[in-house]
């Protein structure tokens, strides 16, 4: 069997991004998007090529040198050895498909699998979950793959889950979790949080029995592409929670 | 593009009241009805065409220096380029609307949110919420804006949420969150935390089955105009734990 | 108008037995039972026409200090002063009406309210529940005196509870509460707290739809009377969470 | 009376495996699977005739002094006058029935209880549940024993619980709780903890209406017996959190 050469670096990135990394992967799990499992990434900011994400380690646990940089098909630049998480291969095929994609959560949301797992399609309740407009495709790994243990293991897998998830914000993985995507780490964790939060008002309206009135197409699109609302509020509450600042 | 003056002061407030509203906007993020958004104010007490307001940061992380003077209009007196909450024309149009109300608290308080989307009214369950018994109204931002962000940006669309509001203590903006209103901010503040809690036992009465014996408008009216409960004790065990005391 | 005379003393009681009194409010509050509201007392151990209660303070913050001294008739023996809860009398009544009881809880504790305003009888679900196995009766203050403030501010609306509440261990009040009442000041917290975790196991079997298959009459009876539980276990481990211990 | 001697000690333990029991303990109340009751054992590493459990007390408060070795009918080695659990039988019993099962636990598991007193079947939802693909069964106390206090109180009792677990990983306890087993410690106590989760997934997924697409046997299967995950990230987050370090 030959070896194939570990890809090149893109180079050192800024340790200010490297701790906004280590603290998205802590905030997630400090607002219970996250438990022991679940990832999040985000690109390298100097080649679209490549992409930083912690070593297999619980995500309350990581630390800025945990972090390592791969490329889209997730071979390592520098592995020496240490375990990757197995299904990488989701962030890669992402950031392959979505150029405009700049991170990537995967989660067990517990809210949010439900979904999943019914005909409910999760849609926007109230403004802060605008981005739910386009109604998330749920992805079946049985339509791909058949029986198997549920997880993303390949890049084969990675790329049938990239192509659900399509132009969306939010994809949903039967039986599984979840996946986020966006234009900077601060507003995928944003969106991450409140898919959860999403699911759980939508639960409760679905409750509470008669029609839901969701946030329209056009409203959800407004908050979204045209009038976005200020993520830095809450990213800065969230990240100085979880970093005990 | 000429510059309007900037309002006068009203001058100087007691220290013990901008801590009362440090502790309010903290109170409210420590009880689960604000998280990294929505705010709390309180009008002047020295001229009623005042009220005081954090600048725009998350709720858990206000001081007395981010306190700032508005007029009914929501201009600043002493703005220094300070960032201001995109939604306090809901504040000031509530104030000038309703001469009897000395705090307003706007919200994404999550259990209250699937009442403004469904055609269940919120009703009270219990006395800690009999001042819901006016039966709180909803606004619907459509009906005044057509397609929007769902925000309250501008004095106009302020003046119609007051106006949906009436002279009710809490009014539900559809798909956003709600208002609460009283005539002290300890009070207030009361009733914005039982509108939550209400909320959660509204929806697990319903969930039971069957009718629900809700309230009588009598008793909500003899609790909230004619024999107020203690809101003082709760108040000094929300400040101690808010506030580290 | 003429001043009665205060009460006679029972007597100074036992530090330890204080501590647990003062120990059982903040349990009460920590498990999530009491809020800035409810309480908690016992009967005096030298004289059962006497009962010991905190002056009125939010139940976290009790401490021994706060301990007052009543008659049945809910008259302090030392006043001084000092504000008594409003709704004492639930207590002093049950003391009189029920020789048996030691302590007495009186709370809004939330998972319960709805059962107090639906059709839905509190039964038990698990052996921690089991002494509901009587069914819990609903206090209807509408029938005893019409509209009110929901509240027991008198010895003939806390004599009317007792008459409600029977020879049971638990009964609740339409649109405020419950009272909880048993043979110790362990048993009684316990108590409290299991009708709490019991009202949510049963609201989630309810939700789960079908029949429910409840403990038996029998079974509760053997669990509360015959062969009751080990509540010792429990309780230390709240007393020193809730003490920091 | 004559006196039985005390059973033979399987020899002394190794000092990391006792903590790994007593975080086990620990680790089941701070994720909410344990309260003030229930219990974890392991078996003896030395001996498969002998078993490790902590004395009766709440779990949180297990140390290593607490652990002690019991044989299979539940006598202990050294008892020192130690007051044991009383449903310790159901420890013996399950590792003379099973001898694949090298760690039990003992819950009442809040989000569970429902799913044995109901007609809906507890089934996995996710892929962190899919050791639930057996479907786990429910054992009726009535059906072996008529009306009683509900404990397992007894070999006999402790034979028929696992009887009705078979060769299953959960069985849920009527009117009780449940019993988990595992074929390594970790394994387990992460079995017990997503019993739970999944117990709460399956009944929001049930609340939101419409036919559930459950794991398949064969994707459960995958999980728990060819493919199984990795127990060992999550077992490093939860102690550290049980054990503060």
């Amino acid at each position: 069997m030959t070896t194939t050469p570990a890809p090149a670096s893109a180079g050192p990135v800024d340790a200010g991004l490297v701790e906004d990394l280590v603290a998205a992967s802590r905030i997630l799990a400090a607002e219970g998007v996250l438990d022991g499992y679940g990832h999040v990434s985000m690109r390298h900011p100097a080649n679209p090529e490549r992409y930083l994400m912690s070593r297999s380690l619980a995500p309350a646990l990581v630390t800025a040198d945990d972090i390592m940089e791969l490329d889209l098909e997730s071979n390592p630049v520098d592995g020496r050895g240490r375990t990757m998480f197995r299904e990488r291969f989701i962030h890669g095929m992402i950031y392959r498909a979505r150029p405009d994609v700049m991170a990537v959560v995967h989660s067990h949301s517990p809210a949010v699998i439900p979904f999943g797992i019914t005909t409910v399609t999760l849609r926007p309740t109230f403004h802060m979950a605008g981005f739910l407009y386009q109604e998330p495709p749920v992805f079946e790994i049985r339509d791909v793959a058949g029986w198997t243990n549920m997880l993303i293991t390949s890049n084969e897998l990675g790329a049938a889950l990239a192509n659900t998830l399509g132009d969306n914000s939010v994809a949903l993985m039967r039986g599984h979790g979840n996946v986020v995507v966006g234009p900077t780490l601060p507003i995928t964790v944003f969106r991450a949080i409140y898919t959860e939060v999403n699911a759980r008002l939508q639960t409760t309206a679905i409750a509470l029995g008669g029609p839901v009135n969701y946030l329209s197409p056009e409203e959800g699109d407004i908050i979204t592409n045209k009038e976005p609302g200020d993520v830095g509020r809450a990213w800065d509450l969230w990240k100085r929670k979880a970093m005990g600042m």
